[in-house]
């Protein structure tokens, strides 16, 4: 089958690595419109081709949707018009999914259409941070796929079974919620952890040396490319609003109680939180 | 050279555990009153004997506090009442410092304490999280050490040596302020992390089944102990509250920029953000 995958960044580059090495893909098309990864994918060897986004319509059995959410939504429409009466299937694997499916209704081929979210990825991003294996033994999530068709839906399972991923089947709504609070939080989180840091610690020596596993560990995210997150949380627009209210509220709490020297509720609130240890290892 | 450690938790024992297997302690004499952990530190190997205070300095060369900080603070004054007269140093290894100078300042056997603070450790805790090298290639921080003999610095020395440790000097009002922005917020970010997900997510399930790589390094931390931090936030107080005061405008910064849809404000925040990866690998 050919494979046709519209950015060959981390997400789309790491698709096609294991989709050929896998023995799903017999070629891979590609389309990236920046000259600098696409030489890269190429000399890295995540395409065979980089080719304009008509010819890898034309060329490919299924096309994957690897770029920013709020370039997805833009091309969306483009790719459903190209594919409209073929056999094709289109996936997206973006973030953030109601805004994708809003923009794909009523289309004629929407139901070419499946809507995922392979949930997998590292702090890094283009064509370099690509790699075999992302994917083994995480969640992908299909969304709406009631408005997919049947056998769209099928080949998108096998896709995601060549990658050796769980499905869940979720409402777009419930997902962008969802998501919102186990993974653009914490982006958030690590991203206003650096501010804070590097607004107080000017010198860099100090945080260099006293920065322990812990804070290098909370504070990985900050690194995620802004390519990628700004559409992130401008489409996921309510949910991240209403997300980041409550986690300033928590904030909040503990300010209060250690304002208070108050130990017994700092204690509450700690405890509380270490039930995380019931749900991540 | 014996080795009296107070308290055999994941810092003491782990120091235990590599001070005897590198050859520095001969013998390693363990206080611990919880009387589980005392029998497991035993059962690990983490210590020869467990001893009440008295026989623990009697028979020790160097004392190693490593209780919790609130403990330290009450402990320290009795543990100087006892080497006072003797060629005995006492270490101890909080979190915070300031508040342990100020206890210990003025005491006969002022010069005899070294005020240090190696930074490493797990979320784990209790004598079953100690591990041999945890500390190797790691900064210790030493504090005040002009109000110490030189020859109880150059004992800490060269157990910090041992431990395969930079040793770094501050006073510790200057260190209080950086661990609150380094390391003390970066605890409070994930317990509030885990707080908002757990008082969202209900269904663990869906928290287990979402949460991505980026999620769980971020929140790894709320799994840490309420012995240990319950006592770091009360005593870190004025800087943790300062602290906690710039990290909250630094969120409430990202949800203006989100509230208003303005890209090109959450790029630049994302982008200073970034800038954590001069400093973090």
């Amino acid at each position: 089958m050919n494979v046709g995958v519209i950015g060959l960044g981390l997400i789309g580059g790491s698709i096609a690595i294991d989709l050929r090495k896998r023995g799903f893909a017999e070629k891979v098309l590609g389309v990236e419109n920046e000259k600098l990864n696409a030489e890269a994918a190429l000399k890295i060897g995540l395409a065979d081709e980089i080719v304009d986004l008509e010819a890898c319509v034309a060329a490919s059995d299924v096309i994957v949707i690897a770029i920013p959410v709020g370039a997805a939504v833009k091309l969306l429409p483009s790719v459903l018009d190209l594919v409209a009466g073929t056999e094709k299937v289109v996936l997206d694997v973006c973030s953030v999914k109601e805004c994708l499916c809003q923009v794909a209704a009523g289309h004629k081929a929407r139901a070419q259409y499946v809507a995922t979210h392979p949930m997998a990825g590292t702090e890094y991003s283009g064509p370099w941070a690509a790699m075999p294996g992302l994917f083994d033994g995480r969640a992908c999530i299909f969304c709406d796929i009631e408005e997919s068709s049947p056998k769209a839906v099928r080949l998108a399972e096998k896709i995601y079974d060549v990658l050796n991923m769980r499905v869940i089947r979720m409402r777009s709504d419930a997902h962008d919620m969802h998501v919102a609070y186990v993974s653009h939080i914490s982006h958030i989180t690590s991203f206003a952890l650096a501010l804070t840091v590097l607004d107080k610690e000017k010198d860099e020596k100090h945080i260099f040396d006293l920065a322990s596993g812990g804070f290098s560990s909370t504070v990985r995210l900050a690194k995620s490319s802004a390519d990628m997150w700004v559409p992130i949380l401008a489409q996921n627009h309510d949910n991240v609003l209403r997300v980041i209210d409550t986690y300033i509220d928590k904030m909040k709490e503990f300010r209060t109680a250690i304002d208070a020297y108050d130990e017994e509720r700092i204690r509450e609130l700690i405890e509380e939180g270490n039930k995380i240890k019931r749900i991540i290892r």
